[in-house]
């Protein structure tokens, strides 16, 4: 870092978030918008980034001089299509300045829109793993009826072993606990049938792992099947990073097709046309609940520090809710807690 | 079997479809309706199970008495909670009648809405592997952007080798080109990333297998994700029959839920009730595009012999697309085309 962080004697609670505001397919933009919607909010935020490049893009929002946001240098950018490795050698690309941030105590959390393979490396190798976690996952959240499923990993390991199941389940049970005050919840395992012997042989090992852990900050229901995820059997769904990823870019992919195929119905003919133009206002509500920018980002979970990574794709709005999570879970004290978690079942 | 079988002298493009007419979760009802509106289409079919009971069913048919259906005595079934493993000694069990039909040269293909499990090993045991497949996979059809997408394996194997891969692909792809008219059909590997290198480590060892095997039989495109399955970026998606049955779970499961939040936003204020009524009719056009009632049953590709496996849940329109498809598939000369494929590609 070229310059003196700008909140060397904050108080915790208000410890600012880092954004990684370089990060994403559009840039800059969306991220600063995002952060003066988060500000406007009540969350402090640091951009981390090229300072002129920065100053320019925030100078294009009135009123956001007043506003808590500073902006932390960083030199190098991690572009989209760069290797995940480069991030071991590029110490003044953004997405190390943040989670440097968060590991020196001066942001609560870093968040980045940008190369999600740099963004879980950077925060691997700046943060650490919480002690009992073997590798972290990515936990996000899926609209279900009822609320919403959460997942995970949807895309961190492609390769597990059984034991990852059962430490990402304690690992989300916490988070549910503490972030969204989910009094005891469930955990699903993802197979290919409800019966406890269905499922591949990895499934089945994690299975009797997750059965041995009911009832030790892990309330096991057994195992769900790919429509449970919709229906909210369990508030929680546990499977490797290779199935996670496919059903998350499945899920989010057929719901674009179904709406594109309803709005396809609704002009027709000149009826459904009509009818169309009386039920928008509802379809969109429906459409917005489908939007993964609800949501935000995704929690890199397990490693020792709050780092969040959202779609490259993702707009202000994205930003704006990733930055607002970022801070619930910092005032949440989710790293304590999931520390404490894992020291209590060593135990 | 106690009865003479009714077709020895048939001509082997008239030869019936065996139907295991008491399979299903609600038992011979859908099966003979099913099969009275086949006939009526004209496909002849061979009703396998309790013959008091299957005769009684069809009297209740007006007209049944002059449609190409006869009635195969079968004294035992397998039921939906009971073993697969049971189709070894119980010789006598529709499914086993209805598999030995197809072997002895009787019945064109084998259809049943019962126990997956149990119809897969029957016509495993019965039939025989394909020479060159090692193991069978489920194939099926889901609803896509401009048609459907043919994927495969979606639960006959939850752990797999990536030969299997391979082998699944030059199969989908010989069924596609026989039975469904689609010239030089286009092959996608489900991972987590379109770039070659993303993908469990099993994955990539698949995916060099099948670039090895592009243009030989394998028109082979590369990695897909999961959101390029409804987007039908490929005309087949091969992946292990663990993740895809979780995708083919998660797909109906998602469709059903999107449309009952459709429903529900639409019986809100008046305003939109009333653009409901008249949209009312287009959007069931597409809940039926979406039943996959309307593609009746997946067929256990690599078996030497022809085998449909379909929803416990059936109603009698899947199983009349069910035997309309096997009947298809027997007229295509599938079998044979698949085993000449396999004997081309050892040469």
């Amino acid at each position: 870092m070229t310059a003196e962080p700008p909140v060397a004697a904050a108080d915790r609670r208000v410890l600012p978030v880092a954004l990684d505001a370089m990060g994403g397919d559009h840039g800059a933009p969306p991220n600063v918008e995002g952060a003066v919607l988060a500000a406007r909010a009540g969350v402090s935020v640091l951009l981390v980034g090229d300072r002129v490049k920065l100053h320019a893009e925030l100078g294009k929002h009135a009123g956001s001089a007043a506003l808590p946001i500073e902006v932390v240098e960083a030199t190098d950018v991690i572009g989209m299509d760069e290797h995940a490795s480069d991030v071991r050698r590029r110490t003044q690309a953004s997405i190390n300045v943040a989670t440097r941030l968060v590991k020196d105590g001066r942001a609560s959390a870093a968040v980045s829109m940008g190369h999600s393979g740099a963004t879980m490396a950077s925060a691997l190798l700046t943060l650490g793993r919480i002690g009992g976690v073997e590798r972290p996952a990515i936990l996000t959240h899926l609209p279900a009826r009822g609320g919403f499923t959460t997942l995970l990993d949807v895309g961190a390991n492609a390769d597990v072993k059984a034991a990852y199941y059962a430490q990402w389940a304690r690992l989300a049970s916490v988070y549910l606990r503490v972030v969204e005050d989910r009094e005891n919840p469930t955990v699903g395992l993802l197979s290919i049938g409800e019966e406890d012997h269905k499922g591949s042989a990895l499934v089945l090992e994690a299975h009797a792992l997750l059965r041995e852990q009911h009832g030790r900050g892990i309330n096991f229901h057994g195992n769900v099947e790919g429509r449970d995820i919709f229906r909210n059997t369990t508030d929680i769904v546990v499977t490797d990073g290779f199935t996670g990823n496919v059903v998350l870019k499945l899920a989010e992919g057929e719901a674009k097709v179904l709406f594109g195929w309803v709005k396809e119905a609704l002009s027709g003919s000149l009826k459904t046309k009509l009818g169309g133009l009386l039920v928008r206002g509802a379809l969109r509500g429906l459409a917005d609940r489908m939007d993964p920018s609800t949501y935000g980002a995704s929690l890199l979970i397990g490693v020792r520090g709050l780092a969040f990574i959202g779609h490259g794709s993702a707009d202000a709005r994205a930003v704006k809710n990733a930055l607002l999570r970022a801070a619930r879970a910092h005032e949440s004290n989710l790293i304590p807690r999931l520390e404490a978690a894992f020291q209590d079942q060593a135990r």
